[in-house]
C-alpha cells in the first residue's frame, strides 16, 4: 500500500506559505506505516491538477489531496477529481444543509458561493466537517482512491486522524504498529546527548521488531527532542519497548529530561507547583506576554497560575514594580521584578524576564542578554544571567523556556 | 519556458523536515518571471528520483533539483541525473582538488566519501562550491536541462542566486517580471469577499501581461488574504498595475482591510497610535499575555505601548482592575478592566479581553463568549461582545486578533 501527497495552492508554488501539510500528512502516514514516496505540490489549474492526480495514481494506490475545497473559483479540486473519476458533480443536499446551519449558528447568511463546497464527484462519500465549512471526500477510482482535505491545517488534521489514516489502514491491512516517543530535554546540545545517548544508541544498534531507534530533533525554542520509534505485533508490546527505552535514557539524560510527548515546559513547571500547593505570578519585560500565554495554554493552570504583568515601559517596572533607579537590565532588577510581582498578584513564587533583546545594546549590554528572577518561599529573591543566540525574536522565544527552565531547576532542587 | 522543482530526501517525506526549499525556490523563480507548475519531493532512492526526474522532465523545461550531493551512500542524485542523462559520472580532478583543499583549510583530512562529490555525469557542467563541499551541476537532457544543487538551505541559495537563476533566464529569454502584492482583511468571510470583489474579479478576467489576478488565501488567525499577482515588463509596471488594482479593492472593502504584506493587525493599531500620540495598556483575562506579546513584537512599539496585566485568577481582577463583584465574563466586567488597566499602568487608551476559551461554560456563557473592553480618551469604557468557533486554543487566538480589531475599528471611528 502506497500513498501520495498532493498538495494544491497557486500560493505554495509561489512561496508565499510553506506547505507544512505536506510534512503533517507524512509524518501520520510513516506512524501509520504507510509507504509514501512521493509529495508533489500543484497550482489552482484544472488541467495540471488532473494530471498531477492521474501521475500519482499510476504510481500509488492512494492519493491524499489537500487545498482547493473552498468555495471560492480557484478552488477547484472536487472538479478535478470528478475529472480523474470520469464523472459528475451533484449538490448533495444534506451537506449544502448542514453548511447552512453552520452559518446560521454564526448569525450569518450563507453566501451562494459556499453552496459550491456541497458539490460532491457522484460515487464519492462525504467525511463529514466539523469547525469549518468544507467537507472532504473519499473518492474511489476503480481499486485506487484519492481523499480529498481541506487545506485549513487543523481542519485537515483532524479530518486525516478521524477519518482518512483509519481507511487507509483498513485497506493497507496494516497488522503491526509503530508506535513512538518524544523524550524532551533542554540545556545540551545534540552532540553532547548524542555522547551521552551512546550506549544505548551502540545497543539498539539499527532496530527490529520490538527494538526502538533512536533519533534527535532539533526543535528550536522546544529544546531538542530524542525520538524513540518502534515496531512491534501490538500496541501493548510497542509501549513497553518505549518505556523500557525511555527509563534507560532518563537515567544518563537526568534533569535535562522536562517531559514527553506533549509535556512542554511550561507543563512541567506547572506539575512541580502544584505538587508542592505553589502559586505563580510572572512579571516580563523582555517577553512581552509570552511567558504567560504559554502558561495559560496549560490545562488547569489556575490551579497554581495567578497572573503576571508585561511591564514594557520603564515608569511600569518602577512604578509598579518597585524596581530600583538605575539598568532595568539587571540581576537587580530581575530580582526585584520577581518579588514585586509576587506581593502584587498574591502569589508564593515569582518569575521575572528582563534582557536585551536586540538588535542594538541596552543598559551597556549586550543583544542576547537576559537576566531571569526567581522568588521562592523562604528565600531571596535571585536572579540568573543567560547568553542567548539568534534575531529579536529568537532571543525573546528562548528567553521564555530558559526562564520556566530555570524555574523548573529551582524547584527540582527544594 | 517552465521550470519544476525535486527535493530530494526521505526525511522529507517523513515529515521530519519541512522543505522550506522548494518554498524559497518557487518565490525566486516567480520573482524571475519562470513559471513554475509542479513541485514534487522524492525519497533517497535512486528508481524513484529517476522517475520523478522523467515525470518533470516530461512536463517542463527545467528542472531544480536539491539534495542529495552529500557523501554518504544515500546521497545519489548524480547517479539519477547521470541515468536521466544516460551517460557514465567520471570524477573531475580539479573538483576534487578543491573539496581536498577545503578539508585542508579546516585541518581536517578528506573522508574517502567525500571524493564522491567530485563526481560528475558526462556533458553536465559544475557549478564551483562557495562554503559548502558539494559543487553544483548544470546538465542538459537534450533541449531541457537539470540543475542539482545542495540540500543545505545557505548553500542552496547562494548557489541558486548565482549560478541557476540567470542561466534560466537567459534559456527562457525572459524579460517580464511577475510581482505580488497581498491585501489583509479582517472580519468578513472568504466567500462574501469574493461576492464584494466580483466586479474585479470579472473585470480583471484571466489577467494577462500587465493585469493583475486575484487569490484568496484564508491564514486562520491571521484573517483572510487578498493576493494579487501581475506580470509585466517591469518592475515599475508591475507596481504601479498592483497600485491601482489595490486601490480599487480598498473601495469596495472599505475597512475590512487593515494592512498589506507584512502589515499585521498589531502593526495597524499601532500606526493609529501612533499618529493619535496615544499609548495603550492591556488586560487579558482570556488571551492570558498573548495580545501584549503580539504587540511587543512590533518594531517600535515601546512609542505607543507602556505594558500589560495579566489576570488569571479572579482575585486579580478584583483587587488590581477593580472588577465588580459577579460575572467576570461580561460586559461591565471588561469595560472596568479596560478603565483600571490604563489607569493603572498610565495610558490614555486600555484594551481588555474576558471571555469562555471552554471546553466548559462559564459564568453562564458559552465557549466562545468573548467581552472586547475598551477605553478611549474623553469616553465612556465600552465593550463589544464577540462569539467565536473553535477549541480552546483557536478561541484564544482569535480573541486576540478580534481585540485588536475592535480597538483599531473604534480608533478610526474617531
Amino acid at each position: 500500500m502506497r500513498a501520495e501527497v498532493l498538495a494544491v495552492g497557486t500560493e505554495l508554488l509561489l512561496g508565499q506559505i510553506v506547505d507544512t501539510n505536506s510534512t503533517y500528512i507524512g509524518q501520520q502516514l510513516a506512524r501509520a506505516g504507510i509507504d509514501c514516496h512521493f509529495q508533489t505540490k500543484v497550482g489552482d489549474n484544472l488541467e495540471r491538477i488532473v494530471l498531477a492526480l492521474r501521475t500519482a495514481l499510476s504510481r500509488s494506490d492512494a492519493v491524499v489531496v489537500c487545498g482547493g475545497l473552498g468555495p471560492t473559483q480557484d478552488d477547484i479540486t472536487r472538479e478535478a477529481i470528478a475529472a480523474v473519476m470520469n464523472v459528475p458533480l451533484e449538490r448533495d443536499e444534506a451537506v449544502l444543509e448542514e453548511i447552512r446551519q453552520l452559518f446560521a449558528a454564526r448569525g450569518r447568511e450563507m453566501a451562494a458561493n459556499n453552496a459550491r463546497q456541497a458539490d460532491v464527484p457522484v460515487g464519492a462519500r462525504v467525511i463529514e466537517q466539523r469547525g469549518g465549512t468544507a467537507p472532504g471526500l473519499v473518492c474511489p477510482v476503480g481499486r485506487k482512491v484519492v481523499y480529498a482535505l481541506p487545506g485549513v491545517p487543523y481542519e485537515m488534521r483532524e479530518m486525516l486522524e478521524r477519518a482518512i489514516l483509519p481507511d487507509l489502514r483498513a485497506r493497507a491491512g496494516v497488522s503491526s504498529v509503530i508506535a513512538s516517543r518524544t523524550i524532551r530535554t533542554w540545556g545540551l546540545s545534540e552532540s553532547r546527548l548524542a555522547e551521552l545517548l551512546d550506549p544505548r544508541i551502540e545497543a539498539l544498534g539499527q532496530g527490529g521488531e520490538g527494538v526502538p531507534t533512536i533519533a534527535f530533533l532539533a526543535s528550536g525554542i522546544e529544546g531538542i527532542k530524542v525520538r524513540l520509534t518502534v515496531k512491534a505485533p501490538d500496541s501493548e508490546a510497542a509501549e513497553a519497548a518505549l518505556c523500557r527505552e525511555e527509563a534507560a535514557i532518563r537515567l544518563l539524560l537526568g534533569k535535562t529530561v522536562f517531559g514527553t510527548d506533549e509535556e512542554t515546559m511550561e507543563f512541567a513547571v506547572g506539575a512541580l507547583l502544584r505538587q508542592r500547593s505553589l502559586h505563580l505570578a510572572v512579571a516580563e519585560s523582555l517577553t512581552g506576554g509570552l511567558v504567560a500565554s504559554r502558561i495559560v495554554a496549560v490545562p488547569g493552570a489556575s490551579d497554581w497560575f495567578v497572573g503576571g504583568l508585561v511591564s514594557y515601559a520603564t515608569a511600569v517596572k518602577t512604578a509598579l514594580l518597585s524596581v530600583p533607579e538605575g539598568p532595568v537590565v539587571s540581576a537587580e532588577a530581575a530580582a526585584a521584578m520577581a518579588q514585586a510581582v509576587a506581593r502584587l498578584l498574591g502569589a508564593e513564587v515569582g518569575l521575572a524576564t528582563t534582557g536585551v533583546a536586540g538588535p542594538t545594546r541596552q543598559d551597556g549590554r549586550e543583544p542576547g542578554t537576559v537576566f531571569v528572577g526567581m522568588l521562592l518561599p523562604g528565600r531571596e529573591a535571585t536572579a540568573v544571567e543567560l547568553q542567548l543566540p539568534g534575531d529579536r525574536e529568537r532571543v525573546r522565544q528562548m528567553s521564555v523556556i530558559s526562564a520556566l527552565n530555570a524555574l523548573r531547576l529551582e524547584l527540582l532542587s527544594r
